[in-house]
């Protein structure tokens, strides 16, 4: 095992009405006036904003709103958040809503306490300083999936030129994070299973380790893989069931949170593979990773360590052992892992997420390997990639 | 799943040479002036103090020392480190050892601002009052059982009557712990093996539940029993392992921290039941366990819940599903469970322990049932009590 720190300061507050809590955490954790930082759309209309202001009112603390966060969080809304706090005296940062709302709440709270411009912290420059100060961050969670309610870090698109970038920093990590499940039950079923898949390849990208003898961290994995693979259809089936949604949300913190990839090198691989395809497709994060993890999974367990797939086949995806032919069982884990996912109306290929095989040199250039190292488990070249993408339009 | 909190702010520092850091750490979280507080012996023998020491000479951090914790440690000691910390204008407690070592540091940084005695907190009294301020504490932890370095409680035996009492609070939660599983390579094996039941145990406590649909935690409890499972029995083959070590001193704070015991209610009567044995015969907490609890699962398999019984059977314990019979793969499961304990070097009759079958009425008095309520999954009577005292009679 390696050696490995773990920190995860975050109170989480789980369950039913825990949004009518939210003013007295905030006092607790001593903000008196408030940003409170969210997307609009759903989370007006649902009420839960007013069921939010009423508990700030209710402690007495004020606040100033900021709406129009978008998926993939920009930077002119980061600006002008820093802005307001600065003018409003604001001295604590609420995110309502998913990973977007929270990782712009996270830059709004970078900038507000530095001189520069906040986009230092997020630059490729190797030089670049690190969040040292920041004004408190807490979240109220509407999603299961980014895992950003439970992590310091935080990406967003810059938008003179459109790229994005992430950052990271204990300071960032929220105070507290308000996570009730019934908040979830209204997204739309292709959210919900996108959500589940990034939850599940948060696990699964802390499973391909080459580390050897970290029992405990893979016995976690695999015991929120099992859940996710027990409970999503529960949720496909019924959006209202308050249990599935539940142990959903709460594997979605664990997932990400370290916890369960503590003492281990980790991957990675499909996530920056799987960026090429949201950056030119505009597709939702995890349909990306539906369609590209299995993939990753076929090339890679041709080349390295059969055993560890032949162990995730057996543990978690419910196959028998063919001890002669350990490829058979690796062939079936990862069928049943894609059968899996398209049995909740995710993609499993570039054609029914709409990608087109003749894109695959331009985003292969895109990743700019070469100059950067792109996964652990197996690191990728431009030939490996391209292979992936290949085994993904099948 | 019920509402829950779950808040562990403690930063844990994991690996080989970790306790090389320990100054920095205590810097880093504001400590300038330390009391060091330990048993002695082993500690000192093994040169773990004084490279504990260096590292605090090395930042600059002045330190006194008050040694001689015991096991069960006692309110005599907490008084003279009270009063040594308030002459000394000691400002960061940091406690080296087990949980004994860490439960007494917690005392004393709750007792240096406390205006009354420290064992109000602790006393019977209903209205007793509430830590709310304390001296940090951290910790450098030399045994995996006790869970103490990832909990903000505290048991402390008042020595005007010997009676052990416990309480706890979110500001006695250790700022770091600094977790270097080679510190455990030189414990006797009876110790690693009892403190390996004790992990189990509270594993074991959280898993038994009414709360239906807690997939998650079930999950994560399962995975940490199934480490336990592998892991021990190579500690004790070679007590130099030094990722079985890991393994188990991981295991034993993700085991006690409440990650897998959060949204279900907990049963705790096993731990109950074994106080009487460890107060009457001073044996070990966790030998006391290999013992009541496989009794406490035979006695309430036959009145409650036999699924829960056989679950735990096939997922953890390597068991065959008996669907026509379930009890007999519950019965199997049990008998596996005893017979891992044993391998171990664990007792798991009274006769082994040196525990005296008429000594059971006056255990069972002691027990004050009536008074206060023992165990959630099947609330215990003093007749249930008798029995499972009995049945561990065999």
């Amino acid at each position: 095992m390696e050696n490995f720190n773990f920190y995860s300061p975050t109170m989480f507050v789980f369950g039913k009405g825990e949004e009518n809590n939210t003013g007295a955490y905030v006092k607790k954790f001593g903000g008196t006036r408030v940003l409170l930082h969210f997307g609009g759309g759903s989370a007006v209309r649902s009420g839960l904003i007013d069921r939010v202001k009423a508990s700030l009112d209710k402690e007495g603390i004020t606040y100033v709103t900021l709406s129009g966060v978008q998926p993939n969080p920009r930077s002119g809304l980061v600006y002008e958040g820093i802005e307001l706090c600065r003018k409003e005296g604001v001295d604590f940062i609420l995110a309502v809503g998913g990973g977007s709302a929270i990782d712009s709440a996270k830059a709004i709270a970078a900038g507000v306490p530095y001189d520069g411009d906040f986009w230092d912290f997020y630059d490729d420059n190797p030089n670049r300083p690190v969040v040292e100060k920041a004004l408190p961050v807490a979240t109220v969670l509407t999603i299961a999936a980014a895992g950003s309610e439970a992590s310091g870090d935080t990406v967003i698109t810059q938008e003179k030129g459109m790229f994005k970038r992430g950052t990271g920093s204990d300071v960032l990590r929220p105070k507290f994070s308000i996570m009730n499940p019934e908040l979830t039950m209204t997204l739309p079923p292709y959210q919900t299973a996108s959500g589940a898949v990034d939850i599940m390849v948060h696990v699964l990208e802390r499973y391909f380790t080459n580390t050897p003898d970290v029992e405990i961290t893979d016995r976690m994995c695999e015991g929120i893989l099992l859940t996710m693979l027990n409970e999503v259809p529960k949720v496909m089936e019924n959006p209202g069931d308050y249990e599935a949604r539940a142990n959903i949300m709460w594997a979605g913190t664990v997932a990400h949170n370290n916890i369960c990839g503590v003492g281990r090198e980790q991957d990675w691989a499909s996530h920056e593979i799987e960026h090429e395809l949201s950056a030119l497709y505009d597709c939702a994060h995890g349909a990306g990773l539906a369609v590209i993890f299995p993939a990753w999974m076929e090339y890679v367990s041709q080349h390295h360590d059969l055993s560890r797939f032949a162990q995730l086949a057996v543990r978690v995806l419910g196959c028998q052992m063919d001890f002669a032919h350990p490829e058979n069982t690796v062939k079936a884990g990862i069928a049943a892992l894609r059968r899996f996912w398209h049995s909740i109306g995710m993609p499993t290929s570039f054609a029914e997420l709409g990608a087109k095989e003749e894109d695959i040199p331009a985003m292969v250039e895109n990743m700019r390997i070469g100059q950067r190292s792109i996964g652990h488990f197996l690191p990728m070249t431009k030939e490996s990639c391209a292979a992936i993408y290949h085994l993904a339009c099948r």
